[in-house]
């Protein structure tokens, strides 16, 4: 007969007998209470890839955050997705390094701790996974919200890398340095537009602008991929024989946005296009198999894509002790 | 319009337009080829856990390992799980370490080095957490099988944990040490009671030798949990308000056993009640909401069930940079 046993009786201490240490603690081993160094590593084909966590975003949620579902039906999803809480998301922000053999190229570059106090994690991380911020050769951008661009400048509007090449997208840096754009923006978005010019004012004359399908790097390619933002870019991986899709915020938290691909995301500035854009998105990855990352997606934040009869379902890939 | 993009396209290099670097790479940075150390901390009311993988198992299978289902079922499952084969499976193995700010517990103990060249990392990544060997106050065993029990000792038979008392299960202890039931086991089976000999012979009057139902620490309970083995137990652990489940081998990995219940497994010695008891556990900590971990769940083998129509489904934890 199986023990009885429920949250109920192991908080109550009903347990039917105590067993006895004969000896002292060993040692005293206090609790860490510090987490271990956001990173993991993964290879495809030649390259070596470093998920680098930058933190975590406990943002909190009302019914706005997704203005084309009862509120009630998101707290529910996140409910069946065992989040702890339905009033805030856990959103997570996971950049990736990718070590060509040539070159180290970081796609997108974490908050610079300029978001929220649990983020801003992404240097001391990639320096956990041995490499330095000079050591970056390019970064590649792949929208201008600012969890995605902040990172490369300090709090005091010191380059964080730099000896990087910065890539971004032509139809972003359009959208986002125009001036009738700003003064038609809401007042949080306005808010974005000026954190464009302070990340960017001064670096504008040397940044590589690329355009929809450009091959920014030998097996690094920008997959224009509208709505989240305008000129917001996927980027495909290939090598050997082995090819990838960082979706980037094709769709943020997956529990949310990829069970249910029909919902409007506050952060999508186009959310129709949005949607068009992360269903054509989804549906080739899942029918291709192909590997994905996604910037919210929980950590590691790589995974494959499943297509199921009301949406898409997220399965990370299995964490390996081996490259 | 988006980029159109394929596995296909990506692979032969037909992006539309190149871009270049105008800088040499300002570093020589070579592929690290090795992967971070698999640990991950997380709290339960007082406790502080620490997951500490030991390795993977590449475990070539075929018809045998499932009996009671078709093989071409078993495959579909595996690619429904983007598993990488369908001829081997990758099984990792994670144990458990409690810190219950009195004393460091383990719950099993990895293989030591001694299954598979691909695990025996409890060790290093026990170092890597910051805590040695012989800081363990405790080991608990779950059950006999070599790759939950062969970490108590080396090779060459030392005590890899000097100062644990260490606690296994009373049923358990009688299966294994019983003469007829050596007689009467398969080959396979008798290379496991032959290892239980070498593992605990010396220890036999040094064990806590523990009763279903017993708390074995304040806190920490013993779940009778039979069919995979004749004494094999869950582990439940209570603190503050917050309790969990540590399955152990209730069911190996998730993307089979978890999702089909109802498949035997060839590990289970008796597979009728195992498939009993997993479905009762499986069953209560999804009505439960329970935290669980699992031995064989891929890494940091934490987080909830939710009942499906077919079966369960295993919801990973959402990986925190914060304790």
């Amino acid at each position: 007969m199986m023990t009885p046993f429920s949250r109920r009786t192991l908080l109550l201490g009903t347990a039917l007998a105590a067993g006895a240490f004969g000896r002292r603690a060993q040692a005293n081993s206090p609790a860490v209470k510090i987490q271990v160094p956001g990173l993991y590593r993964y290879r495809l084909g030649n390259f070596e890839l470093t998920a680098l966590n930058d933190g975590v975003w406990q943002l909190p949620i009302d019914a706005a955050f997704v203005p084309n579902a009862p509120f009630a039906k998101v707290q529910q999803a996140m409910v069946d997705a065992f989040m702890p809480a339905t009033d805030h998301l856990a959103l997570p922000f996971t950049a990736l390094l990718v070590n060509t053999g040539a070159r180290l190229i970081l796609i997108d570059t974490g908050t610079g701790g300029q978001i929220t106090p649990a983020a801003g994690l992404l240097e001391s991380n990639l320096r956990a996974a041995g490499t330095t911020p000079d050591a970056i050769d390019a970064v590649v951008i792949t929208h201008f919200h600012p969890d995605h661009i902040n990172g490369l400048k300090t709090k005091d509007d010191a380059l964080v890398f730099p000896n990087a090449e910065i890539f971004v997208p032509e139809p972003e840096w359009t959208f986002w340095t125009d001036d009738a754009n700003l003064r038609a923006a809401s007042e949080v978005v306005k808010g974005y537009f000026l954190n464009v010019r302070r990340i960017f004012g001064h670096l504008a004359k040397d940044l590589h602008r690329y355009r929809p399908g450009a091959e920014l790097v030998p097996g690094i390619v920008a997959i224009f991929a509208p709505g989240h933002t305008p000129g917001h870019h996927a980027i495909a991986l290939a090598s050997g024989n082995q090819s990838m899709l960082v979706l980037s915020d094709t769709s943020t938290h997956p529990a949310l946005f990829v069970r249910h691909p029909e919902w409007a995301a506050a952060f999508d500035l186009d959310a129709s296009a949005a949607i068009k854009t992360r269903k054509k998105l989804l549906d080739q990855v899942a029918a291709e198999r192909m590997l994905v990352a996604g910037y919210h997606f929980p950590f590691p934040a790589c995974g494959h894509i499943a297509k199921t009869a009301t949406g898409y379902e997220f399965y990370p890939a299995q964490w390996s002790p081996q490259l």
